[in-house]
């Protein structure tokens, strides 16, 4: 689920004034983070909702991309929203408008990488709709459950709390410009970050995270405004270290779609260096300032990352 | 939510092989019903789910249909499946790709068409994705709720169990032939049968239940596949008291897009005429025979209601 930022986020705002009151409808949080919560009377858990849009020739192109890899992707998406909002997925459902280009054989092999993926993860696919058009259009649906009250939300970044990411930035960038190799795979197959998520919320009781998958300097500068503080990170911190191998500081920065977490803790908190070899650095440090403003090296970083309402060819 | 009917069955039965088993996992029903159904500890109530697309030249074109008559349908198809398993709305999920022909006046008259609808519900919009395209593609989930292990099902008919349809079928196609008058409104804002879903459910205790979305030969057809019966239903019955006025019997049986309710009730059951002003009338009766085979006057009635995967152009 992605809806805020820069000229998104004008759209979203006046959706949001319209929107009815979320008071007495058990969502207890929506528009504007990962996910939504939706919390049920008598339940022990909160549920988590959401809803992502994969489309040709916007987030794939089906001379590049196969049959199993859209179809992986799509469930991917939604899944690393759950992960973000430290929660454990339940159940998806899947819209797909199938194109007039697409055989049996080709939707068999898109079901095939989405289901791989629901298996690996536990989930069924609950239900879906289904139609026929000229360019694949999908949207799925992500349910995920976290004990009552305790999601990851971008909004509770506080003052001198310590910023980390985890992985390796830039290498969906770099593979979506070069088309092999490893950074190829990485845009590709990107694993949503489950167990680190759950890790965040119960072990390391991060204050905030989120997902990146418009790039470090847009999801960055969100998580900032939606905690109404500010972000000084550090060039020597992020590159290279936590970079992919190959990838340069403004793919890293601005790349987009690494799926990786973004979290903060407060300072204080013992973060390992790794969660099951997957680096956790720390990049830099919550300040009080401006809501959403970034610094790299003390110069404003742009939130240069992907917005649909801009970066329209 | 609709993804059974002769070649989209075909699909479904293909996708179904793979999906994961159901059990343990909360997901109680599932594809192939209006709405999944979900189930959390704890909870008093059973979650519905459904998920429905609807995109440009496929469901409406821009020429004819207003932005604000988009928007309204994009979610009362959802709430109508949610009214079939006699459920009440509790939250929506919108995801829209953008058309480049549309201005940020049309974006906002789209909205204001479905909030409407979602505020005289009274169910919150909780969340949703936004992208930019050529052609307009939503994808709209609602979830509903109703008492534990209450929901209407398509699979409850049983022989000898009376049929019966709300309201007048045949407008929707009739309005969309001829653009005009209350047939073409009655296509443009078809009303989701909320009230009368639960009526059916706690007053009725019908046996089954479906909405008309894609035609009464067709959905009659999935109900009685579903429950593992055959139907009876007499012309007479149908023609012309529970068609709309001006609609032929064709346009009653194969036109679609009423979301109408149509459901079984045991034969003993004292069907009211009415439910508050809207028709309740009884078309025939369930029938032991070939699963899923319609009698209409003693002959085969072929479903030929739509299909997004027979009836490309």
């Amino acid at each position: 689920m992605r809806v805020i930022g820069s000229s998104e986020e004008n759209l979203l705002k006046r959706i949001i004034r319209k929107v009815l009151t979320l008071k007495k409808t058990g969502v207890t949080g929506g528009i504007g983070d990962d996910c939504a919560i939706f919390r049920q009377r008598g339940a022990a858990e909160d549920l988590l909702f959401t809803t992502d849009l994969l489309l040709e020739d916007v987030h794939f192109r089906r001379e590049t991309h196969s049959a199993q890899d859209i179809g992986y992707k799509a469930l991917a998406r939604g899944l690393s929203d759950v992960a973000a909002m430290g929660g454990d997925p339940r159940f998806c459902l899947l819209s797909l408008a199938v194109p007039r280009w697409a055989d049996r054989a080709w939707v068999d092999r898109f079901y095939n990488g989405f289901l791989r993926l629901a298996r690996k993860v536990a989930i069924p696919l609950a239900g879906g709709d289904l139609a026929r058009t000229d360019r694949l259009a999908c949207d799925v649906t992500v349910c995920g459950a976290v004990p009552r009250g305790q999601s990851l939300l971008r909004s509770g970044a506080r003052v001198g709390d310590a910023i980390y990411v985890s992985g390796l930035l830039g290498g969906s960038k770099l593979g979506l410009d070069c088309k092999k190799g490893r950074a190829w795979k990485r845009h590709l197959r990107p694993e949503p970050r489950l167990e680190l998520g759950r890790f965040l919320r119960k072990k390391l009781r991060a204050t905030a995270a989120m997902d990146l998958s418009d790039g470090l300097s847009l999801d960055l500068h969100r998580l900032c405004a939606a905690s109404g503080v500010s972000a000084e990170i550090l060039a020597s911190q992020l590159f290279p270290g936590a970079t992919f191998p190959g990838a340069t500081l403004d793919q890293a920065l601005h790349g987009g779609e690494d799926y990786e977490l973004l979290f903060t803790v407060p300072a204080k908190t013992a973060v390992p260096g790794d969660f099951k070899n997957l680096p956790l650095t720390r990049i830099g440090t919550v300040t009080r300032g401006r809501a959403g403003r970034a610094l790299l090296d003390g110069a404003p970083l742009a939130p240069l990352g992907f917005d649909h309402f801009r970066n329209t060819p």
